[in-house]
């Protein structure tokens, strides 16, 4: 059984020099009628909570000298990238066509080799483990290793030193790397709404299921979300502590990223964008008086708005 | 003699439930050697911090049934508008057509009434002053009143209760409401450095010449810093103060506003990064040791990332 507070604590220290300390904000808007905690994690290194993780896995291994590895819809791939070049560390990504021109020039500016692979996350990955297997690199799980949930665990950590008052925090689900980190250090002791869209719903699928099923994955979110089956940790822990599963559609998640940019000029990806979706689309409806906190998680848009 | 202190503390009082209290964050990049400071004013209401001073002037004031009237390159009369819509009051902005079709949408989106005044600033503060003796609507300046200065003085007083740690401030000037309240707050504790385009230096050329003087503006920034002549509370203050003023080059400028969005996700306009385009191109050039700030100060780019 892991100790996810001690593994928690243990990579805040770690990743400590390495990460930006993301800033929070509380705000009213948004059609909405009372004020939201937001947590601006989408100014982390690389444009996602991801370098946390990535930071961690390295800092917490013996990196082989054939360096790192990973299979990423593009977030984490940059990341781990980033993490990789920061520690002096060569690495080489595997990225699905799907992930898009923005996020693919976001890990070649890191210095990291490259490889663009047709299809989906699940190519990738194919392609990710095979080179594993080939050089004897390091493999970085994008969202189902203890590593790596534990550095996005300290996101949550974070938040709480920063004054979190919610009693309710919405998240966006993919594999689930970072609501499992979150979960993690919550312990139960707030609620965790966990959001995806209908169009990627792998924990949905899971929790009615009872069990990791495949889904298929589509939408406006889904180089970031479309994890076509969520992490066993991931599930494990929204079933031991009891997160709520909610869905929201690609026209409530377009409509939350519009109003993050024309209300509060926060331009973030579809992603980013989720969490609030399910408030402003009446997915989640907060009971009265309850306080609720949206984590606002990347920002990769493509096109580049600076062209 | 204006009390500023005293001013500010009242305008704090007062705007505080209309304004969101900004987030800070200190981050390391941007090519330089040593960590920053930052202050991200441009998740304000409309996107600047002008709806301090627009809050602060009509929470002060005894408003008239005509309403208010201002004029603006686009920023305060988004503020103003916003500000009398949310108190109640009718509102007439007059916006040079420079000012831009996102800033004029963001000021139709108030539900204002709206004036757009073929060529610069000057032209629409002159029709402005016109409704303003035709209808008895109350005028709010843009910069240089005293209501309007204590309001955007209240930034500096948050950011200090924030826990500011710079010894230095980096702000951008155009007429100089925001940089003058930030001076009238410090009264000289922490250095304050003065940033504008080479292309729209009014405070600089004041400074050279002993007094506010006319100057020619132009260059990507000049919807929001394109000011004419320098605010005399502004140039007083400065004087007395002993700011220091420095000159960005609207390449530098450019440089700047692409490196907040690539390294950090912040879209901003140009003049919300002309303070940092100060350090990047060392205009300003901190001391070893020395702790330096950035005001990150508006996001009204054009045209909409969002289309």
């Amino acid at each position: 059984m892991t100790d996810w507070k001690a593994e928690i604590e243990a990579a805040a220290a770690r990743i400590a020099p390495h990460v930006v300390k993301t800033p929070v904000v509380t705000v009213q808007g948004f059609g909405l009628g009372y004020p939201v905690e937001m947590k601006l994690e989408q100014l982390q290194h690389t444009g996602t909570f991801k370098a946390r993780g990535a930071f961690n896995t390295l800092l917490a291994s013996d990196v082989p000298a054939a360096g790192v590895v990973a299979a990423s819809g593009g977030n984490h791939g940059a990341a781990a990238a980033y993490a990789a070049h920061q520690l002096g560390h060569p690495a080489h990504i595997f990225v699905p066509e799907m992930a898009g021109p923005s996020k693919i020039a976001l890990i070649r500016g890191t210095g990291a080799e490259l490889t663009v692979v047709p299809g989906q996350y699940a190519n990738a990955l194919e392609l990710a483990q095979a080179h594993e297997a080939q050089t004897g690199a390091m493999q970085i799980h994008a969202y189902d290793a203890v590593p790596t949930v534990a550095g996005q665990g300290t996101l949550m950590r974070e938040w709480e030193a920063q004054g979190l008052q919610a009693d309710t925090v919405l998240i966006a689900v993919g594999g689930g790397g970072l609501i499992a980190g979150a979960m993690a250090w919550l312990g139960g002791a707030r609620r965790v709404v966990a959001v995806e869209p209908v169009t990627s719903r792998a924990l949905n699928a899971a929790l009615e299921a009872g069990a990791p099923v495949d889904v298929e994955v589509a939408g406006v979110a889904a180089n970031a979300l479309g994890a076509k089956r969520i992490g066993r940790i991931c599930f494990d822990l929204a079933q031991s502590t009891g997160a709520t599963s909610v869905l929201v559609s690609d026209e409530a998640i377009t409509a939350a990223q519009a109003a993050l940019w024309r209300e509060r000029r926060l331009l973030v990806e579809p992603a980013g964008a989720t969490a609030l979706a399910a408030l402003m689309s009446g997915a989640y409806v907060p009971a009265p008086g309850e306080r609720v906190a949206v984590l606002v998680c990347g920002a990769n848009i493509a096109p580049d708005p600076l062209g």
